[in-house]
């Protein structure tokens, strides 16, 4: 092991494998093929920056896991996951980024060679993870042609609705993660100023992000910090620039903290002068409504009950927001920390359990000004718990 | 535009196009599909954190381009791509993370509204990026499904190809992101030490990286900082960790310089204490195997010369590398800042011509540790440019 200790035990591990195969029984899968990074770290531990070349994990749904990745990558990775090795496959690096070649070529034939392909008539359906970055047409017409026992099927992101409800392990990771995010937000308030470079205050945040604290280091963010700015403000993915911060704006932050690559998101927003009366009437009514949407969280609720309490809050106020209101947190990758499952939003048809965790995220992009304020929380069994506790109020310098 | 001023000029944006459709006709394509974040920035200009949701920039062998996004990115489009605002098009929120749906669903059915799809007996091929990372297997059948009249193909990563010889513009930020990366390898140089944390050590390079220099601020790098340690060199692609730097370690650095998303990555390594002679037998062959290559280069040779040269001079030592040598560098987007066409390997058929760049980098996996040394180049009329000057030698401290 890298560190010198398996991050979660044995059991833990042996349960995720155990409800994985549960919901592949419920989906009337035989096999699933993981190639999700933040799966894969999620099943095996395996963590590396190695996902720039195909990798895979293969989970039948009774026998020995098997992890194919790139030769390089593959001889390492007993660092990271507690596989055994013989469970763990390089392909060759002929394999990599050739036009009429694609490393699961390979990994299909070596996964014959193995006696993993049953014939035809037992083979069943295999779930693939089918809208997973990462995971190409070309990947997938690699296994089309050369698996034609399979009936390759999507598997509708079963790990990740799997990896919904968290461990008490994972919480607290999420807790470190949310000290280190607090970290972050510090430095980013006290370093947004007029005159300031905006690369200069995306470096200070990075910094915070990445040191952590004296206890709980900090992992790359799976999201870089984002800063819109003034009327840039009206479009939330805009990422920095070498300008400088000008007076009276409102400037939105954006940022994660990130432990064991469990991710705790937060935004708030900056005043620099007097960026106008409309900031304030957001901020007011997005404090209003997130502190509604918090007040009713609590195991039982339906997700889309949280939506409505927020447009109704909104409504109050003249306001609308047409984009969803969070979504489900834990591991994150890049280029994104959210699960992909639940989404907080009227058309949503999920119901909070205890140990879910979400980014909650009032977005306000206006005309001409934005405004964010956000809670990392997990639902708790008598209501949310928050990873961090900035006042969800306009921060004015 | 974001900055007041765009990056390129007219002519440029038009003679990238126009050197896209004369490979599209080669390939024999009435259209092609763009989905990877770098081939649209070099298309378009787009340059936003959005591709963690679908986007497409469709591109007709004639006529207009049209662009694709989420309706909150497509709003703020605008700031960064010179596309005029009618082939800006927003997919509804709805489509987002949704099981049954795709965002390409709604694209496919909106192509159709604007004309875009011609009757069967003249749609022709349309060449997808079937191998892009942000191109899912769910996206593709999307548009398998919706648009029965295209015939779809490979267009074996067209636009990349495209990429490859660089205009002076490119070159000059291409210098400019070796600037900035000069100056987080001197942070990384300086901070590495006995009894650092890793995660602090990150930490400085990333603030180097992302703060830049005066004139030229940084970018978010493509991969994060590497620093491959002791005996977990021997795998290059594990992250750092919040354990301290030990004494007689060798420890890889590998990073990147970052300007306007063009991309100059960097190796070395730093020697903690003694950590061994078998560390300075490698850094002499690799010393000599990179100058031997770097005089090899010039207009005219052969990627796999290059390979030659490097397999021969590392013969003499009684080493060799499986891996390829290096590849072509420039724009870059995570998870790779590599184009993904030139790889410099024995299998490769490419022959160097003025204005390409690469990474060559010498990455050497042993046993029991690690050693890398690289450059960023660009293949000059007379000669080997490298964007940035440090030592070719393990650095010791």
């Amino acid at each position: 092991m890298y560190l010198g200790a398996q991050l979660f035990s044995d059991e833990e591990y042996a349960s995720r494998l155990q409800k994985v195969r549960l919901h592949m029984d419920r989906q009337g899968l035989s096999a699933i093929v993981v190639t999700d990074p933040a799966n894969i770290y999620y099943l095996i531990g395996y963590n590396a920056w190695s996902f720039y070349t195909p990798q895979m994990l293969f989970v039948p749904i009774e026998g020995e896991m098997i992890f194919f990745a790139r030769e390089m990558d593959a001889n390492g990775a007993h660092r990271t996951t507690w596989l055994p090795p013989e469970q763990i496959v390089g392909y060759p690096e002929s394999y990599v980024q050739r036009p009429h070649l694609h490393p699961f070529d390979w990994v299909a034939w070596a996964l014959r060679q193995r006696h993993q392909i049953a014939p035809a008539s037992r083979a069943g359906s295999v779930g693939l993870e089918m809208d997973s970055n990462f995971f190409t047409p070309k990947a997938y017409r690699a296994l089309f042609n050369a698996i034609p026992e399979w009936k390759l099927v999507d598997n509708f992101e079963l790990v990740n609705w799997v990896r919904l409800i968290k461990s008490e392990p994972e919480i607290q990771l999420m807790r470190q993660a949310g000290m280190v995010c607090s970290e972050a937000m510090r430095a980013a308030i006290d370093t947004i100023d007029v005159g300031v470079r905006q690369c200069d205050a995306a470096a200070a945040i990075s910094q915070a992000q990445i040191t952590g604290t004296d206890r709980f280091g900090g992992d790359y963010p799976a999201i870089v910090p984002m800063m819109p700015t003034g009327d840039a403000a009206d479009t939330p993915h805009l990422t920095w620039h070498q300008g400088e911060f000008g007076n009276d704006q409102a400037v939105v932050i954006e940022l994660t903290g990130a432990h064991n690559r469990y991710h705790c998101p937060l935004a708030r927003t900056v005043s620099l002068g007097d960026p106008g009366k409309e900031v304030d009437y957001v901020a007011e009514a997005v404090a209003e409504g997130l502190n509604n949407v918090l007040d009713a969280v609590k195991p039982g609720v339906a997700t889309r009950e949280l939506a409505s309490v927020w447009n109704w809050t909104l409504a109050k106020y003249g306001l609308e927001k047409p984009s969803r209101l969070g979504y489900s947190i834990g591991i994150g990758y890049p280029p994104d920390w959210g699960e992909r499952t639940v989404s907080i939003r009227t058309e949503d048809e999920s119901i909070l359990e205890e140990n879910m965790t979400f980014h909650i995220i009032a977005g306000m992009w206006m005309r001409g000004y934005g405004y964010e304020c956000s809670e990392s929380i997990r639902v708790g069994a008598n209501g949310a718990e928050t990873f961090t506790s900035f006042p969800r109020e306009l921060i004015r310098k």
